[in-house]
Formats: structure tokens, sequence, C-alpha cells
């Protein structure tokens, strides 16, 4: 079979007339899902897993097509993908997301007046535009986090499609829809749009009431921009760059530094170098175990990337960073053509650990910290361990930074005082990449890291994004949401008059 | 005693080589606040509490003078600003406000791989430039809730000082500073500017985390845009602008008109209707006891504003609304002019009821739906009770609507199920000034009544604006937050392995 003659025809790209006809049918779908009961829009959420699972055979071959991806890769992404989405539909189940707040009428309130009875609930923002990513086709993308999060808050999806798997995406698209209609979603719930000016113009939408996005620095800031500056802003929930730096003290790397630069190449190079929380800068004491191993270790072989156009963006950065007059080749393959999935040529590039020293990093921060999406990594020596203060202090926001050290380093106190700000999880001599899907999971730090610090894409906290406060004043009970009253048989864990309620 | 020849000097804006400075200050005092344990950060806001209340004799006097409110008003609005320190520290000693989540390593977590140890904690954001409000000169200013919660949150202030009350403000200003410094808070921690200028600085400073406003949704809008358009673009808290619609049934206006008009009087003329939350509309049946009633009564006497600006507005909105064709005037008194406690004399508007349809309303919402800041308020007329649905769905965002009803009227799931989308608070016969501080209030609603619809100002999850989420990845307990502990002596109620621990 040939992959690339017998692929359906791409879809086109969604025309502006029906991205405000889908824009609409997502606004009526958003207030019947929003009325949905949790428990309903849990089982609607369990039920895509299940479709999803059964539909593995016929999504893979077309997943390893269009992204170059190995098939135990995509295959362990998809059972990601789908014990997400059960992960979400229990946190549906437990209720403890939507914040429920009761106050109950106090005449005696110390305020200086009474206090009237308030009760607050998180409600659904509204229909959600969806950026999907090109690494993570399942994960990130049409059935990915954003979107399982999204629903499982109660709103509607509009997906913009990546361009890199758009077949995937049709496909995976069938799926999800169809498993919402089987379990009484309403129409329009859920929606793909395919192309830039789609994705655009509902992000303009007035009905559409936030935005959610994977990618890079450049293009999820011209989004964030354009959601900030509508009319009425809506919230962007963008994840764009990060190097997840890695802090190696002293004492580890002389203790263990040939285990740890195993471990570093294992992943740095996992899927090709092409996650978000690659880690992509090392510091190491100047001549350790660590950078004698490094130099010597037999790299993995080259692998081909997502596409050309990612291929092409590795390549420059990788020889504009080699070409800086203070960084040397520490470690590196020579590139290779590959045939890739989808029957074409492709140049594979080789892993590659370029090396640098504090001093040059910290003179040209700008030009040297720069992520390198695929498998090229930056060593850089220091002299003194300060110097890792000082490095924590200068870089700008990250999704991960990791400490490796000895539990007895006098140094790490203050480092970690120094990267909670600049992080948004920090790693103990373990590696950012698999990032594990639960509850105290975050995945989200400072700009550029995220354009929303205070919020994750990963782990059920995702949920909150999509969701704002509303407190009723006063209500009698009948009128309130369940959750809300006094006696409710679906009410979740909450704050009663100050005191917790399970 | 003359006030006017008494006053100190106005403190002389702040100029911008002392904002750089401030800011510096601002953002060492943040590294030191940040790791203040929760218990003495909780102490020091007492103590803030505390010197408010010994100050009371000192500040009214200057409050009186600057802001033409009654003493009877700054002293239970000062009472309620000690309150409201006095519960950001019962928060603070609780500690649910951290959200801590433990998922302990799990070699079997259904994802596909272990789950590692993930420990999640909320840390505070740094330094924030907070914009005080003219209407609320102790409860949103100096020492206000903005203040109150960002400095619970482990934040460090600049706070841009509202021009309608200088003096008061740095006579606040140094109760607080002292009483921080009493407490042990690092220096720098709380500080005043003064100047347009210099708050724009501050906020566009790099070291600046977040910002929060209350005012003017032209004011407002700039500041947003600013603080977006950052390199890093930073959250900013903007309360805005909203005319708090009450929406009136058939039967209720029936059954109590009469007294449904009296507690809206009430309502629209406290503080001169300087409130944010002042209900501006009142939508009621055509021909009910209630316009009859608002027809025939005597409105309070007229009382001065907070300042010429404020009368001015006032006075350029009221007559612009009642010049409107398809306006008329349903109650109003003469303006009169008043010798207000500054000394000066004063135009003190007449309450101004104003009376329009709901077709009118809807033709030329733009124009007839704006806020008139003082006590002016424009009563809409409806034939069909479903004429109320559709003023719900015209209108856009709002921090309160409000649903006067009997308990069994038909329209009321519908038109409550309208106006959750639309508003942060909804009210059931009750009135939304007098906005109380609980843990279930929100005070907050889509734009334009606020720039960020998922937070409140007011009550005590004011707090959860200032933090941002971090977890740590395999930590050995001795370099975890002492909240992320296993035995923790100070562990609040946290999620344990999905399950609650209180």
């Amino acid at each position: 079979m040939n992959a690339t003659t017998e692929a359906p025809p791409l879809p086109p790209d969604t025309q502006l007339p029906a991205v405000d006809r889908l824009v609409a049918e997502a606004s009526a779908a958003a207030k019947t899902w929003a009325g949905t009961p949790r428990a309903d829009r849990a089982q609607a959420l369990s039920g895509v897993a299940a479709a999803l699972d059964g539909a593995v055979e016929e999504l893979l071959p077309i997943a390893m097509t269009e992204t170059r991806l190995a098939e135990g890769r995509l295959r362990g992404e998809l059972r990601r993908t789908t014990f997400q989405l059960r992960l979400f539909a229990e946190a549906l189940r437990d209720g403890s997301y939507l914040e429920v707040r009761i106050d109950h009428a106090d005449p005696d309130w110390p305020m200086g007046a009474p206090r009237p009875d308030l009760r607050r609930i998180l409600v659904p923002l509204g229909p959600v535009v969806v950026f999907a990513a090109s690494n993570f086709p399942f994960a990130f993308s049409v059935a990915g986090g954003d979107v399982a999060s999204a629903l499982a808050a109660g709103c509607s999806v509009l997906l913009k499609v990546h361009p890199g798997h758009p077949r995937l995406s049709a496909a995976t698209g069938e799926v999800v829809t169809e498993a919402l209609v089987d379990a009484g979603a309403p129409a329009g719930l859920f929606t793909l749009l395919y192309g830039e000016e789609a994705g655009r113009a509902a992000l303009r939408a007035p009905r559409v009431k936030a935005g959610a996005f994977t990618g890079s620095v450049r293009g999820g800031r011209a989004l964030f921009d354009l959601a900030s500056s509508r009319p009425e802003p809506i919230p962007f929930f963008g994840e764009l760059g990060s190097l997840n730096p890695v802090f190696v003290t002293r004492s580890a790397a002389t203790a263990r530094g040939g285990a740890v630069a195993e471990e570093f190449i294992a992943s740095f190079t996992l899927g090709a170098g092409q996650f978000c929380t690659k880690p992509g800068v090392l510091l190491a004491p100047v001549g350790s175990p660590l950078t004698d191993t490094l130099a010597g270790s037999a790299l993995p072989e080259p692998a081909p990337l997502l596409n050309e156009r990612i291929t092409d963006g590795h390549r420059q950065v990788r020889d504009r960073l080699a070409g800086h007059p203070a960084v040397t080749v520490l470690a590196a393959g020579s590139d290779e053509s590959v045939t890739a999935a989808d029957g074409v040529g492709s140049a594979a590039p080789a892993p590659t650990v370029l090396r640098t020293t504090v001093t040059a990093l910290l003179q040209d921060l700008d030009e040297l910290f720069s992520e390198c999406f695929g498998p090229t990594v930056l060593v850089v020596e220091y002299d003194d361990e300060a110097e890792l203060l000082a490095v924590a202090d200068a870089i700008d926001g990250q999704l991960t930074a990791t400490v490796v050290a000895e539990t007895d380093d006098a140094i790490v106190p203050e480092l970690v005082a120094r990267l909670v700000p600049k992080a948004g999880r920090l790693l103990w001599n373990q590696w950012p990449t698999g990032v594990s899907v639960t509850e105290a999971q975050q995945h989200g730090g400072p700009y550029p890291a995220t354009t929303a610090s205070a919020t994750t894409s990963v782990g059920t906290a995702a949920i909150s994004r999509f969701l704002r406060p509303v407190a009723f004043q006063g209500f009698p009970e009948q009128w309130l949401p369940d959750e809300l009253r006094d006696a409710s048989p679906t009410a979740p864990p909450r704050r009663v008059d100050g005191h917790w309620q399970l």
C-alpha cells in the first residue's frame, strides 16, 4: 500500500461565512452543554475515550504517515489521550473543580452590616477556540488536553486543525463528533476549522469567549495580541516556548556525571527533541565526568522531524548556534537522508550537543538562550557554582527548570528560591519530558513559556481555564444550581460558612 | 478650623527615576515577603487593621474634606476596610487559598507511564501596581481590598494614589507603612506613587508582575492595553463599568411595586449614586404601582459628589440621557448649590429617575444603556415580560444583575439562565449596593464590568489574582515548602492522591 497515492484529499480551508455559522452553532450548543448535568458530560467524555480506543488501528497509520512519528510513540500518546479524557470525566464527577462556596446569611457579620446569603460556583465561559499543536497529533490536538478540559468545563469547542496532520485531524474529528452525538451532546458542540484565517476569524468572533494554543512564541503572541485587542478582550491560554534548563551542581556532576549524561541524552532526543519540555540547556561544572561522557557517548541515530518546515527551522537555529564564536561542538553525528513514513526522502538531523560557558551565555543571552526545536542542546559550563544563581536570575519564564544535585548541596535552597519565579514545574533529579497527567501537574510558566502563568494546560486543573465564578445572592433553593443547594444530592466538596464540607 | 488653609501641601508627583528605584525596592521586598511564613504575614495584616482603627479620628476629617462624603459613611467604610484586612489574615491562617495538591509517586498510574511524585502550590507573582479608586477612599484605596489581597498573597505593592484624595492617601500610607515596619515586614513592601505617569511607568516596569485597578472603562482599558502589550504581558485586574440592571417581573411589580420603588431609590441614591454596583437601570412593566410610586415619591435631598470632575461628568451624561427623544423624566428634584466639607461651593445634583421603553432601549442600546456615575437612573418599561429576556441577551457584561420576582414566576429559570453569562453576581429580591466581604462573594463580571471575569476584587477569593501555581516533582521533603511536606505542622486543607485531607 502506498500511503501517498491512497490518502484522501486534503480538507479545504473553512471559508469565512462558514466560520460565522459554526460559531453561532457553537454558541447555541454551549448554552445546552452548560446546562447538561456533570454526570452526563462525564459520560460523554468517557464515550469519546472509548471511541478513540476503538479507532486506534484506523488512526495510527494516518498519524504515522502525516507526522513521521514511530508507531510505539503514537500508540502511547493515544493511550495518554484517552486516559486524559477519562481523568477529566472523574474530575467532573467529583466536582471539586467548581470551587463551591456557601455563606449563609449572618445578621452578626462583623463587617458592620449583616451578611446576605451568598453562594458561589464556577460556570463555563462559552465557546472556545483551540489551536492544535504539531508535535502531539493526539494529546495536544483534536482530542487533546485543551479540547478535553474545555468540554469538561461545559464549553463548546472550535478546533483549529494543525496543518501538519489535517487528514488525521479529520479522521479523529469524526470519531469525536460521532461519540459526542451518541452521548446526546448538542449539535455544534465540537467543530473543526481549517486554515489560519478561519482560526483568526473565530478568535475575533464576539461570541467566542476564550482561546487556547500550543506552538511558537511568534504565532502564539500574534494570537494573544488579537485576543487582547478585541473590543471585548478574552483570555488566551497560549503555551509558547521554553528551554527547560537543567542545573547540575558540582557534587552531582562529580558523583554521577556519567549517569546524568545518559539520562540527559535520553530526555533531549525523546521524540527527536520535539517536545515543549525538552531540556534544551544544561549547566554543568567545567571538566566533570558529565561532559566527558557527553563528548564520548554514542548519540542515538538520526530520526526525521515532523515535517520539512520543522526540519529547516531546526537546521537554521542549530547552525546559527554552532556558528557562534563562543560555541563549540561537544558531540554530534552526521545528518542522514532517510525515507520517512510518508514515502518522502527527508534529512534526519543528528542529535547535537553544543558547548559554551556561563560567561559567554550571560554576555549574549538573547542569542544563545534560544529554543532549538529538535535534537540540539547547549551545555553551558561554569567555574563557580554560584554562576548557577546568576543564570537563574537572568533567564525568562520557563515551563520547567530541573535541579540535579545531591541532597545536602548547600546551594539548593537559594537555587530553588530563584527558580520558583521562573518556572511552572521544578524537578529534582528527574527529567522534564514525559509530562504526567495528574491533579498536581503544572504545565505552564511565566511568559514566554505561556501567556497565562496562573494556569496549566496539563492535569485536571486545566479545566479551570474555561470557567468563571458567579455568586447567587438571596436566591430561593429551587432556582439555585443543584450544587449550591443546602440539601443537594450532587453536592461536591465545598466550603460552607468557612468550613470544608466533603 | 478651616480645612482648606490648614491642609498640608499636596504630595508632588513621583518622578521617573524614583519610580525605578521604588520598583527595585518592591522587587527585593517581594522576595523576602514571599518567603515570610503565612502566620507572620497574617499578623502583619492584623497589625495594619489595628493601626487603622487607632487612626480613625486622624483620618476621618481628612477624608471628609477631600471626598465630601458624610462622616457616618466614611466611618463605616473604614470599619469595612479593617474587617477586610482581618478576613485576609484569617484566610492566610487557613491556607486553603494555596490550593495544595499532592500526588505521590504511583508506578501503576493508568496513563501508561509511572506517575512521579508531584506537589503543587500557589506562589506570589511578585510586585503589583494597584491603582486606587476615587469612590471608596478607604475600602478601594491605600489600604483597600486590592492592597490587602496582594499583600496577603505575598506580593509587594506599589499603590498609585487617586488624585481625588491625595492627603488622605499620604496619611493612610503612613499608618500602613508604620504598621508593616512594626510587624517586621521588609522595607519597600508597600509604597505610594503619585501621578498618572508614575503609575504607567510602574505598570511598564519589567519587574512588576500584575496590575489592579478600579475606575472608568476608558482609563481601565488604556491600562489593560498597556499591560497586555508589554514585551512580557502581565495580568491586569481592572474593574471598569457596570449598570447593574434590575429585572422586575409583572407579578412582583403588581404585588409590591411600592416597596420595590422605595428600595430602589434607597439603593441608587446610597453614597449619592457613586457606587460601581449602583442599580442604574430598572426594567418594570408599563403602568404598575412601581412606576406610580417612583413618580410620586419624595426623592432624597441632593448631595455633593466626590469632586467637580465627577459632578460635571454626571451632569453631562444625565442631560444627554434626559435629552434623548425616547426618554422622559419620571421624577427629579432640583439641583442645589451646597457648601461641601472642603469649604467650596458645589452643585449637588438632584436624584433623577428617567423613563424609556424596552423598544427604545434596544433600538439605541449604546446610547441609552450607558453608565451615569451619580444619582441618575433609567426606568425601562415593557409591555410583555418576554422583553426581559431580550434585554438580558442584548446587554454586555455586568458586575451584578438583579431579579425582583415572585418565587413561582414562570420566567425565572430562563431569565436566570440568560443572566448568568452576563454578570458576576445575581441577586434575588435584594439590592446590589453594599457588597459584603465574604468567602463566597464575587465582585467581577464579563467585560466591560472587568478585564478579568474569572476573578473577584472583593471577598477572600480576591487573593487568587496574585498567585500562580508551581509543581515540585520528585523533591526531597527538606527542600519542599512546608505546606507540601507529608508531615507538615502548617498543612492547609489539601488534596492528596485525589482525596481531600483537612
